[in-house]
């Protein structure tokens, strides 16, 4: 038996009329109230699957996805949220296409966008880049919509940028809020988002830095950790900082993963390279200095080696709360003596949270879902009740 | 306010039958009611999905696709296409499966098509192979159905090939109707067709020469102009005059791109490869002669940089009628300053026209989408006139 | 005129009520009548299908492919029978996606499968780890359907493995069972599985051992023919041998192409290589001895070239039964003069058969969707007579 009216009830209460027709580049830039409602539609249309009723909002269209670096699941999380609102997923792959060739981002936005109703980017892999790419695009489709070359407007979903990963954090957050079940139950709690080693080099800061802005925004008490030298983006300890004084909560930065953990509600142990590294690949990237690039990918292993303490054990877990924090990834996590020799989290304390960590990754095609939804579905509730109420089923299964 | 009762008015004065099961290869094949219907079918799916009303012909059916160069644009334009009529594009490519293991078209061309309603092609870069390769293809397919192998027949659509390129051209000439206010307002204009220098090799011709035969079969009085040693196919050459005696137009050809622009109503400055150049590669090709390859390539640039000249400057501009003809291109253009030092166009004088180029390209899809509908529709009219009716949304947004 | 109904009252005195839920690894781990339910349902969704009636199952969800091989024929069949019943599908690639970066088979099995509702797989180049990583993927997404990740629970579909082929010998069965009049016509008719020479080296052996275990399930006399040293797998033998003695038909293992021939009603000449000789290429690709390969390829290649003699010749057809056996091959066959110079078949024969081969290939479509169909519905009858009486049309031709 479904009953969407406790979600939409939730709506009744949000102002988030400024998502439609919208774009979702960074969660700081909407409001908690919109933040509620991305929760609350990714529910509602979860409910509404779960009750076999059918979700499209589209009966064609494309979703455009177009990743700059390998992803399996945030491909996968990208092309189910489509489908399930009924649009088509349609790879913009560089080395296939002609944008490698010289094309302007705005032409080439415009070319692929014809029939385009979102247009999804991952792109984190040099500073001050992805974000601004993705901003270009936005700004190229809605003027191609107001000149009446696009004859509607597509959405643009940062699937990860160099400085937020909304998608993911979004998820992490729902998952939060079932697991102390509700979002009034995140207020005081402490989480720590530190730095853990990895035998890999160049990790994206998106997911520490996404972490720190929104858990501050739910009233969480985050603490960042990691060892000297791993610094994140100032601007986005700016808006943590900010955050936690407008939510009278705290925001602690610390080099000690010990302090970090000490009484954690939640844990979200996770590798990432240094911002200041970060800046410095992006200009040899820039040079076509791959010389310097090889060197500078030397130093950085070497680094994070010096921090192979810095590993998410049992004895760790230890000093959470109740020795029972809720522990994050976003996933894959370099596992010790499984996935490498050593990483960022013991095989025991990974293996007893694996069942929560695939449902942390669960929410992600839903949160994709929703921030589509309400860019394009002027009143949700009512569409939300009216497809409960049609409950076409998805899956004829009887 | 939807009233699809103007493109089907038009189409009720048109003989279009034998359009119904079969293929789209080159413009010149079709008659010009034919054509007529393609632009009328166009603009007519075109304003129904404005309208938001859906336009899909197929509940389920797969598109194929394969490319057999890189493209953005033609991929996205024949993806959108099928996705507005119901289809499922399933890319064939060529790195992936056992096409390039040496199997006989034949033999491909049905096992990919069990449950295929259309087939689209680009094969553009050897003289002689594209439109052969296709009507084999499209031969294969038909006997596949014959034999009772396929139960549908899928149509194929010539996304590109060695000779025409009638998706481009169909949508250049669909702009053009807009532009001028209806295809009878074509007939006397003036169209440059002109070479452009760039730095880069081998650009196919099959542009220039779907232009020259399709806009002199529109009453257009057509100029071709290119440096000596730039030549086109023959044969289509002679499409174009018998086109010209037939329509009372004229088709011109020169040396001079300022004869070709003066006093033109429209000019297309486009790089081309000279046809004599493309034989011998395909030669060189065939014998596996990469090294005479590489020798052509170095001699072609040579001799494109001789005529670095033929540049679509504002100077040029002035040339036509009152300074401003209509500005065209396929897209990307080579700008000179923005995409290279040297190129086809100056950027003040791409950037003018940006809006309109923009548009020239948003008719291709609904172009493809035309050629699929009036190939899959037995009565167009009814049809078109039932998905009013049906008003059934394409986008649930309300 | 549809009537659906001869298809759905062979179902009524069938039991494969275990086939709800469930996945395709084997043929024989399925009973005869489960067997027979696939041909039935196969049948009857082309069926609809030829009376242009949708066979939608799902209004949206996603249908997973990854092939560790290139593959166009699978990737299209699976693609077709995925779009038939209103799935979408979605590659999985390795190399475009994070699996090949040491994540384990459980968390991408989930991390792909939120909205999932099958898996197609293709993984059959190396012994004993094919059919166990579909085990490993099954297992995972069913685990995580039981701990609340996955809303619901894909099925998996091996679309070929180290040990069978089950969607490709089922093809070949209802093949058979259409071209000799009925499933009860085939028992006591002879096949003639039998090794043919090819010039590439490798090939699996998913085909000889999948056929001669559907093949004795179905009542015929099996002959598998092979040269010396070209031996299949020993588990399967077994499987043939018990079926046989169950079924009360023969299962007859030769190293004469010409025994084998001789009287036959089908023959199915096919190059495979050695079982031993893919086990060892197993144990030097998991060493990573790339040299040892390089060395086996070339004796496996050598050792191919003694047997250029087992090639389907007119001779050889002329000592089949009445000279007009019925020629089987999965294609792409290795047709001398053709595709290489000494091959499996002659070109005379080969041509001779295309259109009963090409048939043969169309089924595939259709198994693939009826063992997702079996899977996913839970009346097959109510569902399929539901569908007839709704007729809604899958291509709005008219």
């Amino acid at each position: 038996m479904s009953n969407v009216k406790q979600y939409t009830e939730v709506l009744d209460k949000l102002h988030f009329e400024n998502m439609y027709d919208n774009d979702f580049f960074l969660t700081w830039e909407k409001t908690p109230e919109e933040l509620q409602a991305v929760f609350a539609v990714a529910d509602a249309l979860r409910h509404l699957r779960e009750n076999n009723i059918s979700t499209r909002v589209f009966d064609s269209g494309l979703g455009i996805s177009l990743f700059r670096d390998n992803s399996t699941r945030t491909r996968f999380s990208f092309a189910s949220a489509c489908n399930l609102l009924g649009l088509e997923v349609q790879d913009l792959e560089e080395g296939k296409s002609q944008i490698a060739h010289g094309e302007t981002v705005r032409e080439t936005a415009n070319m692929i966008s014809f029939m385009a109703d979102v247009i999804g980017i991952r792109d984190d892999m040099y500073i001050g880049k992805g974000n601004t790419y993705m901003r270009e695009v936005s700004r190229s489709v809605r003027t191609g919509h107001a000149d009446g070359v696009l004859e509607q407007s597509p959405t643009l979903v940062n699937l990860q940028c160099d400085i937020d990963h909304p998608t993911q954090t979004m998820a992490d957050a729902l998952h939060l809020i079932h697991e102390f079940g509700g979002i009034e139950n995140l207020r005081g709690k402490k989480i720590a988002m530190t730095w853990a080693y990895s035998p890999s080099y160049g990790k994206p800061l998106s997911v520490p830095q996404g972490v720190i802005a929104l858990m501050t925004r739910l009233g969480m008490n985050v603490t960042l950790a990691h060892p000297e030298g791993y610094e994140v983006m100032d601007d986005v300890i700016e808006v943590a900082k900010k955050n936690a004084e407008e939510q009278g909560c705290t925001f602690t930065i610390t080099n000690s993963m010990e302090e970090a953990f000490r009484d954690a509600d939640v844990v979200y142990p996770k590798s990432w390279a240094p911002y200041v590294a970060m800046e410095k690949r992006t200009e040899l990237y820039g040079n076509g200095d791959f010389y310097g690039i090889k060197e500078l990918e030397k130093q950085l292993l070497a680094q994070n080696a010096e921090h192979k303490d810095w590993e998410c054990t049992e004895d760790m877990m230890r000093l959470t709360k109740n020795g029972s924090a809720l522990y994050l990834h976003c996933l894959p996590a370099d596992i010790t003596d499984v996935s490498c020799e050593a990483g960022e989290v013991a095989a025991s304390v990974f293996d007893r949270y694996r069942d929560p960590l695939y449902k942390q990754a669960s929410y992600k095609p839903y949160i994709i879902a929703a921030m589509i939804f309400l860019a394009k579905v002027k009143n949700p509730q009512k569409t939300l009740l009216a497809m409960e109420e049609a409950a076409a089923p998805r899956w004829k299964r009887d």
